[in-house]
């Protein structure tokens, strides 16, 4: 056998990320409504496609590795220079490179419990130690994350605003003050993935502040989570050192363009902003319908709160995708007490609320129901 | 400032990766050539096309992080298991991947002297020390490459057949031999790249054996290199262990999708296969109405010798550049005797055997000539 490090022979043989086809293929049945990895339903921007399509034909040659063209417009967007900007393999990706250039084993790495996996899943992979915060009133709690992070002196300490699986918010002037006491030597990854959905923008952008770096995504309301394509903004030294071990040439080309073109298609956004607020509406009418109470969201999903624990969650759960429902929930008490449901189409949202009542009833009748793997 | 881990503070803030994108823009006007990467002019299979454009509208939707259909389709080509396989992000993204699960800093990797640089980019990303092999007769000593991982104790040696970037090619029995003598605990990786273009298969694949790992990819004669889709294939327990780090949602949905179309074209390929074998031809041929001599190529690209040393064969390559023929060349003596031409359409072919003649005047007359950064 090869001589894996030490940190790879420690790592776990399995992983958590299992995807709508992998049931698909278990169930043979594809899902009716696929409302379970917060991918925008609504699609791409019209101008995207048509420009993805464009791009297909010269598939051939490899992308810019520079990402000239859509940093450019990247930067233009948020007003910063194009240094300030590094594009990406989706966010993903990104974390996986800022992990790499920072957390050495041993090293602490701050999170919520119960946040986003594939950061803890990259945190884990070079050998940082996770240190977590419970969510306070299924918030995360900006303020003990700030204060573990100089208890620890922690590298890195994460927050996603607006936050998954929850979907819960934080204003503006709440996470200024925060970035403000960040300690010196941290770096405050904000993950803002969802912040077009939110109520109002994130705090103000200043590259000057070395302390915090900005995620951001195409996956979301620009409809394109299958392009992955993710980017970081923050200070030039930091952003200037993602090219030291990135994957130059890693960006699909498609997707460069496709990225591009939707930047210049700000209706569709709006568009699509608007659709996700009608849909996470529909979805907390039907969860009250129900007798059922919805998280307040700020992202494109709702955390449904099934009024009991995680067990009986689950089995809801697990109603629903017997159902053709493709659905996820949170995975730690007691945020586990919510299944977590996409903005759907009124097609999708129509099965929801017409197979809801079932799932419910299942879940409270088990010794009716065939438990089964999902 | 961040706290970077010791080993990226000591990586170089420089790459050498610059793209034509990054040369038209500082000539400020496109190429009419574009034959330096070793893509292929001759684009995706109408297949692969039609199977992106239509998958560009569910770009909304994260790819299988599985890559089910894909891998199955790949092991049935290959005649290995499912278990066998692993797609990435290209082969550059699978190369970084299997870095980083075998080296350490200070373990030994084998490389031939000026060979593919993005994986000498890569073991220097995670502290490996690098031990070279000069080519011999521009070919990669096989022999020497086996005898040094053991000398070493090398946990990496690496080796592309055919060869990037003269583009040479050890027999089938040749490199099945040398897959004997590799020591136990080291790991040939060997690059197949452009192994569709050589005169005869690789050696039969054994997934039995732990020992090597084969990279593949769509990216040389399917003609998708922006779409960025590489494979390994090896014994289960190394292909397993990708899981462990890899970046499961990392694969664009429509590169997926155009890959799986693209090997049921079987008759693209062919006649591509016949394309560059002809455009090789006519490389050489041109080179030898020059004067010069072509090396005999085996890959999508000839390196063509200009007869004196590395610096005549960049002032060729610079004046070819300023003529708007995109080309590369190898990086080190004696290698880098030669510029390296990718195989090209008729009219690519054409223009560089137009302005080939005034560039090898220009480099024989450099006083006449402006030199200019590349």
């Amino acid at each position: 056998m090869p001589r894996f490090t030490n940190l790879v022979k420690g790592l776990p043989a399995t992983v958590p990320f299992v995807g709508p086809e992998a049931q698909e293929r278990v169930r043979n049945r594809r899902f009716r409504a696929r409302v379970g990895a917060n991918e925008s339903v609504f699609g791409p921007s019209p101008k995207a496609l048509m420009a993805m399509q464009k791009a297909a034909a010269g598939a051939w040659m490899y992308g810019d590795p520079e990402n000239h063209d859509l940093r450019n417009a990247l930067a233009d967007r948020h007003g910063v220079d194009v240094e300030n900007v590094v594009v990406g393999e989706g966010i993903d990706g990104l974390l996986g490179y800022l992990v790499r250039m920072l957390v050495e084993p041993g090293d602490r790495v701050v999170t919520s419990l119960g946040a986003y996996p594939t950061f803890n899943f990259h945190v884990s992979g070079f050998g940082g130690a996770l240190v977590t915060v419970p969510y306070r009133d299924d918030h995360e709690d900006i303020q003990e994350l700030v204060a573990k992070a100089g208890e620890t002196g922690a590298k890195l300490v994460y927050l996603a605003n607006p936050d998954n699986p929850m979907g819960t918010f934080h204003p503006a002037d709440i996470v200024a003050a925060a970035l403000e006491r960040i300690p010196d030597g941290c770096l405050l990854v904000l993950d803002e993935a969802y912040i077009d959905c939110a109520p109002e923008p994130g705090p103000a952008i200043n590259t000057g502040d070395s302390r915090v770096v900005r995620m951001r995504t195409f996956s979301k309301v620009h409809g394109m989570a299958g392009a992955r394509v993710g980017y970081a903004i923050g200070h030039a030294e930091l952003i200037g050192a993602f090219d030291k071990i990135r994957n130059h040439f890693g960006m699909c080309r498609i997707s460069q363009a496709g990225a591009l073109a939707s930047l210049g298609d700000p209706d569709h956004l709006s568009d699509v902003v608007a659709r996700i607020d009608r849909a996470r509406r529909r979805i907390a009418a039907i969860a009250n319908e129900n007798g059922l109470s919805a998280i307040p969201s700020a992202a494109n999903f709702v955390a449904v709160d099934c009024g009991a624990d995680g067990a009986f969650a689950r089995r809801v759960l697990e109603s629903l995708i017997k159902r053709d429902v493709f659905v996820r929930m949170p995975l730690v008490a007691p945020q586990d007490r919510c299944i977590r449901v996409s903005a759907g189409t009124n097609a999708d949202l129509d099965l929801f609320a017409e197979v809801l009542p079932h799932a419910l009833s299942d879940a409270r009748n088990p010794q009716s129901t065939v438990n089964r793997p999902v």
